[in-house]
């Protein structure tokens, strides 16, 4: 495992990101045991004899919490005495199960689409009927059913590029540098897939943050390449910091062969919203160490805090002048999952490539055919996202409404979670700038530390699973988006409604003085 | 690429699926060239260090051909005159596109479930809505925008199991043994990527049928895994031989570890139905060689032969008896996107998995949380493909006329194809039992293999590059799903609606005759 989380010098050690031993233990010893009367040692598929790079992989966001945090609601649902009532699920930014009313135009479009029967209905306005045609006339055989090409419906790409072109002032967006996805994981993955290469000390590495989001360790876990850790500066409001990136980058170049930087910006799961110097100075950094820039930019409408903008890497770039614009390639991801929208279980996104060499292009899109298309429902959202009704247009004051709401909704959120939180002794908080979670740290006495030890558990996972027993409430422990050793953290989304996040955010400081005073 | 496509003794030899230059031709030479004045060798990413895996891999379904007849379709409406006013597009089994219309029952659901407010108005059937109410309720927050469980919803599985053994006469199927997936694809690329491990001799050997379904040499290029071609018998209906399945393993023990049998059944490309004796001495064949079966049955209610009928390979599995239903371990596919429905778009599907180690169990939940979850719509769909409208239900009689009239339509042109092909001197076509595909053999004379290989093309993708620029019709050659050398085919769907169909044959025929008579 120190091949994927490599021992980097300057005193960060291997075990930054703690391997979680849940899946162990969750199906304790069964290989040796007989099952059917059969011994399992005459499997073809075991443990020992699986693919040891998916054994490596973690991601802690669906991980063992959550999977007693739906445990207990069994429970509860089984009349089974809890000190609570309902488990609160604030692991991962899932808007509409956080009860999130969805759009009313992008379901309107959605409905029409799937049963174009509809669009004969007087209930459904003009322009959502204009959608679903202009999307269904995109469609071989005007049906959501069919398969799109593979990059994504055409239509769809140019108006992702339309809406890339607004978003950055004019810098022009090509549609054939569009590829749209199944979320924007799919696309990370993919992009990650097609850089990694080499074997031993030749093999690619790939600069990703702590803390990260861990899709990222997983899927260079899967690829079998190495991850390159460098630290947000927690006492700088998670902000990068360029000297970590060349301290990181220098030690990995001795064991491996660094290619890749990936940023995510507003960061999840610590909510810093990064400035335009900043992603000029990363921008400059990428070239002179002739790295890839992979830009998840999944939260670019999700910004909060007075003096906080969202740049995108993409536009920075271009007023960087040609001498960066036209060599530093880049990948830039978004989705339907987040933002104003919430829809993550349309599994819409894209990505946008920039100067990436034409045979690469040839080779992506190849790959990307293996796969048939993303999900075409997911494609017609992402073109309402992305092409949202006009001023001109029926739907425009409502929509725009609905939006504003859910957007002040999550910047009130976001305040009141930093406020809370740091009034509360052993927890300090940096101010939720952006994205939809915050990531505070907390004090672990040292005889919890113990007590974890003894249990074999990381000390912040302990924490997280005494206060989904005692409270009900899901987090994830900071262990699995890695952390400076010594630090403990959870990540937190700032979804719930208000009154909700009132409630959980004072369950979790009345948890955290009393799990203080237990092992002080 | 020899480990890839390994040399397998007694004759047949390394070229059975002879690589495609086509990607490389694509964006010929650039990387050599100068872009926006900056060389291109300065790149971070070039064709050159890209991961070689992915340049291995070939998907000839959405290849060259495809892309051209792309190119063709944009000149059409340019208004570039041609010898034909449409490019009819036969590569791919894409229902709606071939204009096949969505079932009504499957659509309004799923509109409902989109829009909910819908749910208020009488025009859609009792049935509809509850299936939408069900469904939702077992959303997060009551909206398909949420992530499900990454296994997917819990009562869509369920849902899953009752269908599986109402189809298999009462033998028990556990919703926890239930993946839903982005479609079937996904399902088989993950199984594939579980068990695939080992290093040089040692590592997994995974048998495919030739011809194939190019998804199958496609991941196991991407895995780096080695490709055991097992050939069917094409002068017995493309039926399964075992004899064959021996000699094929017993080559491949020789430089590697087989450790998988992959069965399409009913076959794709080659339409062919396994009987059940044929099934039976596959499972113990597999018990006995300790093969891990993938059985990839989409196209289980596509069967239309007189004497043919689907049977499951869990069913037989357990007809078998204890010896075998509690040892062989499996993982069947299904999808909503072929049979009566054709729902492509949605990218809905499940795989069912039989004697897995429960420890390997846990180790697949986690791999599929990295991706958080298939797409919820396609999962509804998915729901109301194996829980369709009962005849007590106010749908039933609609959706039973809609799925009927779909299947007896494909069994009408299954009939035709092979009819009309078998009158043309120089192919010869088995019968279509099943699946969607013909796969006929065409006989090319040796004057135009030689200009083919003038041209540095294989000889059946120049054919079917003529026929595409001479006939608007786009084929898939037989070299893109491997074939015995010297043997050429063609894939060819049978969805065009009856008179379409009738015309591409007519089309195809003459070709041929013309092709043949150019190279006498």
């Amino acid at each position: 495992s120190c091949r994927l989380f490599p021992t980097v010098r300057e005193g960060i050690t291997c075990g930054d990101i703690q391997p979680a031993a849940w899946r162990d233990r969750a199906a304790a010893n069964m290989s040796q045991q007989a099952v059917n009367g059969v011994p399992a040692r005459s499997r073809v598929l075991t443990v020992d004899n699986m693919n040891p790079n998916v054994k490596r992989v973690e991601y802690a966001v669906r991980g063992p919490i959550v999977q007693r945090a739906l445990q207990i609601e069994k429970e509860l649902k089984e009349g089974v005495k809890k000190p609570f009532s309902e488990v609160i699920k604030a692991n991962i930014g899932d808007a509409h199960a956080m009860g999130q009313k969805p759009i009313t135009f992008l379901r309107q479009v959605l409905a029409l689409c799937a049963y174009p029967e509809l669009l004969e209905d007087n209930k459904f306005p003009e322009d959502a009927k204009n959608r679903a045609r202009r999307i269904l006339g995109a469609c071989g055989g005007h049906s959501i059913g069919a398969y799109s090409a593979s990059q994504g419906i055409e239509c769809i790409r140019q108006d992702v590029s339309q809406y890339i072109e607004r978003r950055d002032g004019g810098i022009p967006s090509n549609p054939d540098n569009i590829y749209l996805s199944t979320g924007a994981s799919d696309a990370i993955v993919t992009m990650l897939k097609l850089l990694v290469c080499g074997e031993g000390r030749d093999r690619t590495g790939v600069m990703i943050s702590i803390p990260q989001y861990p899709l990222y360790s997983a899927a260079l876990a899967d690829l079998g390449a190495i991850q390159i850790s460098y630290y947000l500066d927690e006492d700088k409001c998670w902000s990068l910091d360029i000297a970590e990136l060349k301290r990181a980058l220098n030690a990995a170049r001795e064991h491996c062969n660094p290619r890749v930087l990936c940023i995510i910006n507003p960061g999840n799961p610590t909510g810093q919203v990064q400035s335009r110097q900043c992603i000029e100075d990363v921008i400059r950094f990428a070239k002179e160490e002739h790295l890839f820039l992979m830009a998840d930019e999944v939260y670019q409408d999700n910004v909060y805090a007075e003096g906080c903008k969202f740049h995108s890497f993409k536009k920075v770039l271009f007023e960087m002048g040609p001498e960066y614009s036209s060599t530093v390639e880049m990948a830039s991801f978004h989705s339907t999952s987040k933002c104003y929208m919430g829809e993550c279980g349309f599994r819409g996104g894209y990505m946008e490539v920039i100067n990436m060499d034409p045979e690469v292009k040839a080779q992506l899109t190849k790959l990307v055919s293996v796969r048939l298309c993303p999900p075409v429902p997911g494609q017609a959202l992402l073109d309402l996202v992305v092409n949202p009704p006009q001023p001109d247009e029926p739907s425009y004051t409502s929509f725009m409404k609905e939006r504003t709401a859910v957007l002040s909704a999550l910047a009130e959120k976001a305040r009141l979670t930093e406020q809370t939180f740091n009034t509360v002794p052993g927890i300090t908080c940096n101010p939720v700038q952006g994205a939809m979670y915050t990531f505070p740290r907390i004090t672990i006495p040292q005889k919890a530390i113990d007590k974890a030890k003894g249990l074999g558990q990381v000390p912040d996972m302990y924490y997280c699973m005494r206060l989904l027993e005692e409270e009900g409430i899901c987090l994830v422990p900071g262990s699995g988006f890695g952390q400076r050793e010594g630090t403990f953290h959870f990540r937190m989304t700032i979804l719930p409604p208000t009154e909700k996040l009132k409630v959980v955010l004072q369950k979790i400081s009345n948890f955290h003085l009393r799990f203080t005073k237990e092992f002080s």
